[in-house]
Order: structure tokens, then sequence, then C-alpha cells
């Protein structure tokens, strides 16, 4: 195997483009890091080629070896690891039984966790809007490569809840005030959770649409929880 | 008031000294920035003086007005506030009945949303060792001010579990085997919970110490839970 040894080679030039959001959207591709991340993709066939600064070849897809200088140009790490995946995208159609919806969600750490979590509490499919992008790495890092053990979708929540409940999957959505107890809610298997922006919550518009409002009681000096750990607690809730 | 425009005067030399843990450690001092966290420092008698760029006093302690130029020399965000408050470390020696001991927690985001959860599920003492500085700031910022609603200590956790157990408080510990749910555990209410490493766990020193050790089920394709989020999820099922 050839060693790519130039930073301007025309893969690396493509690869480092998927730096780029709206090169990731239209490719329908994303990168990730390191041992871990590329052997979740290689479980779940969203593996589509690998990228190595060693010789040993790992993984059952195409392979390509580099120089540390071409893997520093595609890393995005402080220290640059020595295994780079690229993967595809899938979307399904089939949205399964229990859906989170996600709507204004900006910190990468925060979505990452809530992915994780979401696949722990058996999750099918999450439904990501107006936030950070879902295939940024550090989203990617901070769900721990549970990205790709879910459903992962991108569209507008307001007339998708629309078509759900039209489909009989009950709405719940997360706010503070005036809600149902976490503790005392009745939740349907077919549920739909909305989640909203770290400081705002959930605007008035998805607010409105939903079947049941609940909230998680707590101590009256804290005003809020962090949403990562907000939609930890509701989602094992109501998987039990 | 005279307003202090030397980036090398001995004020500002001091205070820029609280950057360093060793220092905040000595004078038992910590820095905030911003409205919201000086004024969550000033509810619970934590401030003791204030720097600010602008000209008006807002809070009943000593103020001190900078220029613009000192205030970056002082402030550790990438945009300076106008406000920074010089607050006191409060440790009580009455743990109260519902103790979180953390133990080698290293991530900033990590610990100061843990801070923001014990307070919301009414934890009375926090205990930390071995983990990145409670008085870190971006521990403080991420705990969202709730650092100044609870009694936060910095000692060894072994001896105080030793200590604990003698005045009869339950230990649990969080473990991903071998464990009791926590759908089903019995909490007393006289109870210290104990959080380890986001990578490792608990450590087997302080697991073999414990009482009970709970684990949150979870779909087996996810190995563990963010440890914030691992941590609010049974500090709320425990304090119902």
């Amino acid at each position: 195997m050839a060693i790519i040894n130039s930073q301007t080679n025309f893969r690396v030039l493509q690869w480092a483009k998927l730096k780029e959001k709206a090169i990731r959207d239209k490719q329908k591709l994303f990168i990730v890091e390191g041992y871990h991340l590329v052997s979740e993709a290689n479980k779940t066939a969203h593996l589509k080629e690998i990228i190595t600064t060693e010789k040993s070849k790992s993984f059952d897809v195409p392979t390509y070896q580099v120089t540390q200088d071409v893997m520093e140009k595609l890393s995005s790490l402080a220290t640059p690891t020595k295994l780079i995946g690229i993967c595809r995208r899938k979307e399904a159609t089939l949205y399964g039984d229990s859906i989170l919806l996600v709507d204004q969600i900006h910190h990468p750490g925060n979505l990452g966790t809530i992915i994780r979590s979401a696949v722990a509490f058996d999750v099918d499919t999450i439904v990501v809007n107006n936030s950070v992008d879902v295939y940024n790495q550090k989203v990617i890092q901070a769900s721990q490569g549970m990205i790709f053990h879910i459903n992962v979708v991108k569209k507008p929540i307001a007339p998708l809840i629309l078509e759900l409940k039209a489909q009989d999957y009950q709405i719940i959505g997360t706010d503070v005030k005036e809600c149902t107890s976490l503790r005392t809610i009745q939740s349907r298997k077919k549920r739909a959770v909305l989640l909203g922006n770290e400081g705002e919550g959930l605007g008035d518009e998805l607010l409105n649409m939903c079947d049941v409002r609940v909230n998680i009681e707590m101590n009256e000096r804290c005003e809020s929880l962090n949403v990562g750990v907000a939609a930890g607690i509701v989602l094992y809730c109501l998987n039990s």
C-alpha cells in the first residue's frame, strides 16, 4: 500500500472537507477519530474507510496509510490519533416506539451525552433540529460512539409532531412549571419526549403541542438541571 | 473611588494569584465571574469583595473599580465580564443527613453538573477528593452558582467513610456490575452516595467499603452513562 504523504493529495483534501458541516450534509459522510469510535462504527456497518498512520489493517474496509503530517491535517484533536474512520450516515424511516425530539441544544457535550443516555434507555430514534450538528466530532465523542446505535434523523420538529400525533404517539414535553410530576406520569409505549434549549427550555410553539408536560421536582434553591442530566432522568424514569 | 488602572497594582497581583489552586487553598478564597454567580455568592454571604469596570456599586461589600486592562488580567473568560467577585470558602463541620462523596472526577463540567444536581436533590454536603479543584472557575460555572448552596468539603474519602459508618450512615456505591438495581434499593435517610472516576468508576478500596452497590439498568449496547447523568439519576431516585 502506498503511503499518502502529501497534505494536498486529492483524497486528503476531500477528507479534510468533512470538517465542514455543509460538506458533511451534502455527502452524508462524517469523521470519527480513535480506535474506540472506529470500532463502534464498524460494528454497525457505518464504517466506509479508514485512514491510519500505521501499517496494520485492522478493519475490513478500504484502508489508507498516511504520514503523521497528513494525519495532523485531518485530525481535530489537540493530540492527533493514529486512526480516523470515514463513516456513512444512515437515516431509517421507521422510527420505532420510543422517540426523542431535540430542539435547540447548542452544546456539543450536552447533545453527545443525550445520545448516550438515549441508547442506554432504549430510545429508537433521535430527531435533532436547530441544534449543534450531530456529526460534529465533539458530539460524537461525548456520545462515546453510541451515535452508531440509534437512528438519527435531522428534520423540523413541529410538523413531525403532527404526524406522530396522527400515529397515536404520546407527546411528552419537559418543562419547569405547570406540570405533571415525573414520579406520577403515566406514559404510553409509543411516545416522543421533547427536549429544548439549555437556557430557555422549550419554546411555546412546541410546548403547546405536547399531550403532557412533565417536570422533575427539585429543591427550590435550584432553578433547573443541566439538560443532559434532565434528559437522563426523564428517559430512565419513563423506561421502567 | 479611585480606579485601579495598573496590572501591577498590589491588589491586582493578589487577585490574579487566585487563579492558582495552591493560592486558593492557602487563602481559602476563590474567584467568580459575571453577575449571576456574584449574585448567588452574595445571597449566601460567600462574597467578600467585588471588582468591576463600572461605576455603580451593586452589592454591599467592598468594591473596587478597575480598567478594562486590569479586568482582562483577572478574567479567565475569552470575553471578560464586567464583574468579578472574590469569595470566601465555607466548610461546615456538620454534614447533614444526605452526603455525596466524589473521588477522581477530572472533568470540570462533570463536577459542576454534579454539584448542581446535588443541590437540586437535597444533598447537604459534597465531599471531594483526588478530583479537579472544586473552586476551579469552570466547575463553578457548570454548577450555575449552586456551589454556594451546598456544604463543600475537601478531604480523603476512605477514612471519612469509616467515621460515617460509625455514625450509622448507609454507604451507597455506584457500580456497573454485581449490584442492586436502583429501582429496588431501600435507602436510609442518613446516607452517603459514592461516585468515582469518569472512565474507571470507583476503585476497589472504596467499593469494598460500601454497604450496598447500586446500578442503573440500561440497554446492553451502552456500557455506561456520563458520570454527571448517572449521579443525577441516582440522587433523584434516592430522594423520593
